[in-house]
């Protein structure tokens, strides 16, 4: 048994995090399901949980730790953990962050009172340049994760779900390094054991769930995710050991099943989640786990750069069937427009964009090529109107 | 004074709404202002406050009435309010609803069982096919605000905002028809005169603010708004009464602010508002409002077309200086891309997308032009920008 963390020390945090975190919110929803509750971390202060873990691994720093400060490496929400925690006790923190990161999230942290630096290069480069300030100058580094004193911080929330909805079966919970899943699972499991705690990775990049598989620590080939608050290549030694003991099982998500969780949670319940916390909703609607069982959910963060947040949706509508791209070819004549959008317009689509081309290579001089970006209602309504398009003689390209 | 309606029935209304509708989350954000309260009736069931008036006036129907069942008009939150309510209440409605309305609120509005007819053409057809039915048929005609009934249940809004936030200063409403200000303001100065009660609409449509100016009902010329929660023409008769007695200011919001105001409400709050729910939100970060009094805002939905929400987070940021879209022209070979795109990483900008045209009637045989679309932090720094790349002598289109 692996004794790193106990509840004792969860619920030491929980003391101590009084006036510093929210105790966020659970809603519920009954457009997204019956047995869904959501605990809403990205309502936390810093718009994420990190701050939980943050706080609680800087006050339990030395004296001598604390008067040289701690720095830490991170383009997001660790980031703004970090910041702010530091400042509320009035120690130092030094931020490395990829020359690249979103300006918002540079401006947030240095708007906690950190010292922000940005280190040319991508996120490897950046953790190089905090090792390296942390030798030089003494700093404290900040894991994000493989740290006793940070995972019982996350395991507070584990605590205010047991207090919150007191007859929960499981607990559904993000795994990126495994920090939070470790610290609700110590908090839950010591409780009540007989709830179910269930990790969700993005499949693309699943380092903890193939790890257990294997049974050792396993680093997976990088992968794209719009969940980037898990994108975590390789576990902690210290998570993987608690993972291993304390979680019940862990389930993938595709890309596509989490942007349509993060429109879901836009439209039924207002409410804005980040790819990363809106994997367990996911997870939840795609009938990864049984969800006849009263399920948490664990929306660990709300800070999605909104410059991308189009592009998820897009992907989002598109899982689900609410919009779809169909490209056909018109003979290059007066009215012959007109006849298609009619069709359409009679199939009960709405039409939301029309690209209309003439020269391409895959039509000859007198046809030209239309791609119509239609609202439907789904899969099925989708199938009917390429039905009916096609028996009129239309053909449609892939 | 207009005894239409009174704090009495506004009263009985609360009573009657328990259990129907939800009293709605009043939060705060410290990073929209430290004075700013948000009633969330995006939070609402159906996603906005239209269910109140709803459900207190077919509630107040006569059995011979309700046998025969209520129809509306409407594209939008009152369909889903009424059609909810008369589910509630196991009364027949019926919903007219112009052809082209967005697909996901016809869907939900049959969820709530109404039947709903789809008219061809616009609002106004919809309109005169649900008069000639509400005849033809005996349905009696819900009307979306000029009604004691409907103002009375919207008017409990005002009550629970004064339970909740006992010390309020002024309350800020968005103004439509005026059925949620007239009820809120009946409520709110029945029992807290010194509370200020102010009214917010968008500056394309100000039909009751041009109407209050000129002390009589005015029809103002049709505009764009992205604030089709508000988007009427014409106050009604009852509503403008109550207006002229109990409100204090009507201040009116651009376009680009109500994009900034669901913006900010998304980053800072992480909470999704429609256009007419966020001009309240907009008035108080644009200063339209006295800043300094505690206020309450009051958020009325949440359902935004999500199809359309891309377009207005890219005019909200353009708005406060987030992104902007730059273009200049390059001689037409190698390396000069490059050189620009140095220049513009140099400047702190993180570049979005890039467009790079040769075929242009504003460029010449050996140039081309590069529009390039940029994440930046604010306005100055912006200029900042246009300023470096002019002086290296980029010439910029505006």
């Amino acid at each position: 048994m692996n004794n790193a963390v106990t509840l004792e020390m969860i619920r030491d945090a929980r003391e101590a995090l009084k006036g510093v975190a929210e105790v966020t919110p659970i809603v519920t929803s009954t457009r997204l399901g019956k047995n869904l509750y959501i605990k809403s971390e990205n309502l936390q202060k810093t718009g994420s949980f990190k701050i939980r873990g943050a706080y609680n691994k800087i006050r339990n720093l030395t004296p001598e730790e604390a008067s040289r400060g701690v720095i830490a490496c991170s383009a997001g929400n660790h980031a703004q953990g970090v910041a702010l925690s530091a400042t509320r006790l009035g120690i130092k923190s030094v931020i490395c962050m990829p020359e690249g990161a979103p300006i918002l999230k540079v401006e947030a942290t240095r708007g906690y009172g950190a010292e922000v630096v940005l280190v040319p290069g991508v996120y490897d480069d950046a953790a190089r340049e905090a090792e390296r300030l942390s030798k030089e100058e003494g700093y404290t580094f900040a894991h994000p994760f493989n740290d006793p004193y940070v995972i019982a911080g996350q395991g507070t929330i584990g605590l205010e779900i047991l207090d919150q909805v007191p007859d929960v079966e499981q607990i559904i919970v993000p795994i990126g390094g495994g920090g939070l899943i470790s610290g609700i699972a110590v908090a839950v499991k010591s409780m009540r054991p007989n709830v179910k705690v269930i990790g969700v990775q993005a499949a693309t990049v699943p380092s903890m769930f193939i790890s257990c598989r294997n049974g050792e620590i396993t680093t997976v080939k990088d992968g794209p995710t719009i969940a980037d608050g898990i994108h975590v290549l390789t576990p902690g030694e210290l998570t993987f050991s608690l993972v291993q003991e304390y979680v019940d099982e862990i389930v993938t998500v595709s890309e596509d099943e989490i942007a349509a969780a993060i429109v879901a949670l836009l439209e039924g319940r207002k409410t804005l989640a980040e790819g990363a916390g809106a994997t367990t909703v996911a997870a939840y609607l795609f009938r990864k786990v049984d969800p006849t069982l009263k399920t948490v959910v664990v929306v660990s963060g709300g800070n999605v750069d909104i410059t991308t947040l189009s592009r998820i949706i897009t992907k989002g509508l598109q899982k689900t069937g609410r919009i779809v791209r169909i490209t056909t070819k018109l003979a290059d004549k007066a009215g012959s427009l007109a006849q298609l959008l009619a069709c359409v317009a009679e199939s009960g689509a709405n039409i939301l964009n029309i690209e209309h081309e003439r020269e391409d290579a895959k039509t000859s001089v007198n046809t030209c090529v239309v791609t119509m970006t239609l609202e439907t209602r789904d899969e099925a309504h989708i199938r009917e109107i390429r039905k009916e398009l096609t028996e009129r003689g239309y053909h449609l390209f892939e």
